[in-house]
């Protein structure tokens, strides 16, 4: 817990749920008669209501980026290196809004939220979402906040692909896209590794098909070991080898040791935890297995996996963006081997050709696809001048 | 099945156990009090038995490498695209040695074999063997064989690893090694995977803590994850594009559909399998799982984990290579993200530090780490030309 609250953070932040009467119709064609959105916003919203940006968030993410619950969290919101006072997005200058999208489990409607229909949980009857209906249900969001038209709308990986669809489906409602650490759709690995998550997660004996709440159950096993897959695709080899690799300390000149750091200083010649790495990942698969909705990691994933914005123009993401209204920013990062940064050069050269604004940034760091969650110096100095020139625009336009 | 033996195959083959009597101290200190080790040979040993080559086998290998075991085999040994006449590993000049190592499950004494000491299966109580123990035991075999001197020791991945051992620990006795798409140890990214199949292994409600034989039950679906997470890594995310987006027919003009092929020609907005990948992955990960033992994966994956040939050289390899005494080939794949060119090069690196005479070749192929089973042209002709030097010495020694 924070003894006191940095400077540069919000500080103490409260969600507030958004009720939505009307019906929500679905890519699958389901409709959701009513649904919950859990916000949270930072800043002020100026008098004409156009400083406003939407951060959009990863599969494991929620409404919380900035700030503190309370003064007993141990930790912040999970984009703490970017949000608050002084920071990349100012919320001194912006009012920034982040919400939990649809199927999440943080307390927008989702597989853990009661069925009006039939008094349970939805569980695995909770309709699959796709980034289109998340953002469909977004611009409900606006509409209510009685925002006609956002700054920015931004996100990395899961989140810069909202952007994507911001920019294209609704190109009247946004000035710019910020999409960091993207990917114009998945590739086969990547939906390789997204199925090993969903069968660990399916094959646990306490899923029950999904009905684990109805049955008093949790597939915790199942979830672990999808968060343990996972992240080993958000970090780099070269950071694991640092991270697991502090036994040497003259990396340099010493023989590095490839993060073989050990736990015990010996091996065990058994099934034990010999080394550091194997350690982190339990860490990090229990803590998220005790945090998280599995029905909501499954639905996540087919979410990355279903979406192509190409998919409606022949497979040509030029043609999507030809219709598109706002300027574009892209960051991607050198060790981002999920979504490497040739993946954001394939959207950058669509944007180019559908003859759109562009400023694409290929950010030399270590820690992978993480990195857009670090407070990586250059990424963050040019995302903040990104935004406040997007700022003066706001205060040239107004004057 | 073959409705013929094609000409360039060694044909039907019979593999033969090897019993031994003599303890064998692993280097966890524990002893087998004897061992059986099952062996297939190719070709003819010549009078002075200069012409044996050793094949050490990967991860999930066996002693099978080339041939049939009878017309009713649906496929041939598991490097049948190198070993047999005419072929690289030529069996008209070499007398080729395969074994299934210690701890394995096709024939030499593992978990699934009984302790003569219980009249129960060893199952998790079989030692944890490491690649010197491996070396260790086929040292023995080559003395029952009666060679004094192998032409060539070779493998690819894990078995390239025992060829460095090979070189470092016995560096009379082989007069080449050869080592392809091999790696000095293995990084924390590398453990990482590993940590995860086992986790997938020993959290299935049937591991029964490696009992499972005892128990009547076994764990299936556990094996099945683990060989799904471990075949992602062995595929290049550029050859998962091509192998799952057939439906791309002219990949350069048309736009890559990045692999996304479907099953069903459309999304079934549910948890149902819709990407080709995704059954390829299920199907890989069945028959995987229908044909080897949970306890040698978990074994094997330990094996690999331990392999450090500097560690008793200060973490210098260079220093572990002073007294080898041999010639080197080694052979790396551009896309292999397991263990790619670089790790080879280190190798290579402290193979020139130590005075030694290497040969070196980074084979540009799509098809990852896999590539080294597959009949690549220009791998397969440079491992040739290799071999027929090694054959040609071996006479021109004689005469």
């Amino acid at each position: 817990m924070p003894e006191s609250i940095p400077i540069d953070s919000v500080g103490l932040v409260k969600p507030q749920a958004y009720h939505f009467e009307e019906p929500l119709t679905l890519r699958s064609a389901k409709v959701l008669p009513s649904f919950d959105l859990m916000v949270e916003t930072y800043g002020e919203l100026n008098s004409d209501k156009s400083n406003g940006i939407l951060i959009c968030h990863a599969l494991s993410g929620d409404h919380h980026a900035a700030g503190y619950h309370s003064m007993s969290d141990s930790k912040p919101g999970w984009w703490e290196s970017c949000v608050g006072p002084g920071k990349a997005i100012d919320t001194q200058l912006f009012y920034v809004v982040c919400l939990n999208n649809l199927g999440g489990c943080a307390g927008s409607t989702g597989p853990t939220s009661i069925n009006p229909q039939t008094g349970k949980h939805y569980g695995p009857d909770f309709p699959i979402v796709t980034v289109r209906d998340w953002v469909k249900s977004q611009v409900m969001l606006m509409d209510r906040l009685g925002i006609k038209k956002w700054a920015a709308v931004v996100g990395g990986s899961l989140g810069g692909m909202q952007v994507l669809r911001w920019a294209i489906s609704y190109p009247s409602r946004l000035a710019n896209a910020v999409c960091i650490a993207g990917a114009p759709k998945l590739s086969a690995q990547n939906i390789a590794f997204n199925e090993v998550a969903r069968h660990s997660i399916t094959t646990d004996p306490n899923f029950h098909e999904g009905n684990y709440l109805e049955e008093g159950t949790y597939p915790k096993q199942g979830l672990m070991l999808a968060r343990m897959v996972g992240h080993i695709t958000y970090l780099s080899d070269s950071a694991m080898r640092v991270k697991f690799g502090k036994s040497v300390t003259d990396f340099e000149n010493d023989r590095a040791n490839f993060g073989r750091d050990l736990r015990s200083g010996k091996l065990s010649f058994g099934l034990n935890t010999d080394f550091q790495v194997e350690s982190y990942l339990h860490y990090q698969g229990e803590r998220f297995s005790e945090n998280f909705d599995a029905n909501t990691y499954l639905l996540m994933t087919k979410a990355l996996d279903y979406f192509d914005p190409a998919v409606d123009f022949d497979g040509d993401l030029s043609k999507a963006f030809a219709d598109t209204n706002c300027k574009f920013m892209l960051i991607s990062f050198s060790s981002d081997w999920r979504f490497p940064p040739e993946r954001s050069r394939e959207i950058v050269n669509d944007l180019l050709k559908a003859g759109r604004e562009v400023t694409y940034l290929e950010i030399e760091a270590d820690q992978g696809h993480d990195a857009f969650l670090l407070p990586v110096p250059r990424y963050i100095k040019a995302f903040s001048a990104y935004l406040k020139r997007i700022h003066q625009k706001i205060i040239n336009d107004a004057t």
